[in-house]
């Protein structure tokens, strides 16, 4: 699709002109991965979760990220509050429910944010994505056991009722507004086998939401933008250690007219 | 020994294929390390530490890896939780009491968890399998000030007391239940400049455990895997930054084959 | 300045024939990387923030680290503990106030620290160090927003009030104790690319105070020092994931002959 390609040259431009400052409230695990993706990509990352300053924090921020990868008791109201004040103050938020599914904590927590705020975006694996539509939906892990095919009828209907786009991202990443869904094949296997790249995704969507206030076109497009950085990854290394580092780099040194080339994004 | 070099293999292979899933429970700041680890060789890790939760990850999970390296009192009851789940449910736990004998605090929990839950393995360096069987005994930091040849009698007795497989690493490794003891050769001296090598090899001791419900057997190919791959990094980087790099690499490219032909185990 | 280089060499090669046991208190996000650098370095990191177990590591440790990167009311209590411990002992400790001025939150606890214990050295961004001067000034995120050149002045007055020495890191960095004021030059633009190169500076300060009792020289030697391995890494690398690892491969591979010649630092 020609639209989404332009669209996505533009809003890597913009990106690396303005560097927005990114409210990542994230968990441990990937955390250093996903701050060294928005720096490499050209935004500021800024990790605060203490609700004694995160509104402050999300106050001067272009975006918020919400991610329950190592949900704690005392990161949720800070989650909560940073999420209260970016819908007040109608910055995007973009909710990754990092192992919904997998315990009836987090599946409450996702629901919870999910409640209280006003996401523009979730991302998820398709398990994930599952277990929101289908509260009783068991899953096992944080990696997904589910192929996306099966999750897209469901993440258009849940994106529908919620009035909130679905990215749904695996062999290919789905994304859905209710109305319109939108396919993005950019990617490398190898993505899968190296932590953070599903947290780095929620947290690039979460940059293009910063320049491009349409949800679907922010979302396909920040995937594209990474699933190329994978492609170019590949290119230069078979195995995950240097696979992590040249997403790194690629992230870095993709250009607009590189994206615009190899964007693949089909409505 | 021709034994474990064929075991070493088969837990490989027997390991990509079933992709076992690993919930860790570690340290700050090996979290992305080890997980990085984990997913390069094969395995699914799950990191989730808050008792909300613990005992419904553990219940699905293959193994279970407590390490104590960041030791928090909010995470204490999480890890005492999910060991005893994991005991009743038996499934395999491996415990990694980082820092034990630098501090009281780190002493005596460690001592819990191996009272209240049922270890399969503890793996640790010399200074803290020492600080183990004599609670008086005193080391300074997280790198080991002893060298394994004076742990290794020690580790042999206690083993024997507590009926725990202990695996001393360090410029080798002893691996012990009691009654047999079995040294591992594999290694590199550059993996005492990267942190999270400790660590990463307890989370590799639990997914070998996942797979061989032999103790010994799973602790010693388990280094013998670990090691190889500081071997392999060692012929490609001579500096700790690409070393890490390769390690995580090597753990994704050895064969089951070049396993069995590296594996340095001797009884 | 040939006294500058020839300390430089002196405190590296001390270092790493002493290899220091430093006490760590740091953000989650950049711990690893900071971790990394010690080890690569040859020093020995210790990481522990839990009140209960502090003191007793920071009384066996040769300097501390107090970062407060991801403030949490969990960690305040410990790096107050951990501080008051090193400055009984005489430990020199460093501060790294991140964020400073981002919020109420941290520039209140910055000040507490700087208040209830005695640090050597502070160091910090020209936002940050402008923040502890002015306690109304205003920054955003925790990259810098103003540069070096503004924040100098203010510096050598705070450092001259305080009695502490200011470490300033930019596009060059700026070294005062309030009387005299040292430029180092070292250093390269993917620094600023690369998640943890701040932290890891605050850290590389420790090792050198563990080694050298001049906090000015200590302080402007290992920046010299991160800096030149950030050059190293720029002759390598030309995109942020990549030199990153060559940052931890050079402050490996920097002989202190190679940093007395690589050395710019001006009086």
């Amino acid at each position: 699709m020609e639209y989404f390609s332009e669209k996505a040259a533009q809003n890597l431009a913009a990106l690396r002109d303005k560097k927005p400052l990114i409210h990542t409230i994230t968990n441990y695990v990937t955390m250093n991965f996903v701050a060294n993706a928005l720096l490499a990509m050209g935004a500021s990352p800024v990790m605060a979760h203490c609700d004694a300053e995160v509104e402050e924090i999300v106050s001067s921020a272009d975006a918020l990220v919400l991610n329950i990868g190592t949900l704690n008791k005392e990161w949720m109201p800070g989650m909560i509050a940073a999420g209260k004040k970016a819908t007040t103050h109608k910055k995007p938020i973009v909710v990754d429910p990092v192992g919904c599914g997998a315990t009836k904590h987090r599946t409450r927590f996702a629901q919870k944010i999910i409640a209280e705020t006003k996401p523009a975006v979730i991302r998820g694996n398709p398990s994930e994505i599952l277990s929101l539509e289908h509260p009783d939906f068991k899953t096992r892990g944080v990696d997904s056991v589910h192929p996306v095919e099966e999750a897209a009828a469901p993440a258009q209907r849940l994106a529908g009722h919620l009035g909130i786009t679905l990215a749904i991202t695996g062999a290919f990443d789905w994304i859905t507004d209710g109305k319109r869904g939108v396919r993005v094949e950019n990617g490398h296997p190898l993505m899968g086998r190296v932590t953070g790249t599903g947290c780095a995704a929620t947290a690039v969507i979460a940059a293009f939401l910063a320049i491009d206030d349409d949800p679907l076109s922010a979302a396909s497009t920040a995937m594209a933008f990474l699933g190329l950085a994978g492609e170019v990854a590949g290119k230069k290394a078979s195995a995950p250690g240097s696979f992590m580092i040249e997403m790194l780099n690629a992230l870095y040194t993709i250009t607009p007219d590189a994206l615009k080339d190899g964007c693949k994004i089909e409505e």
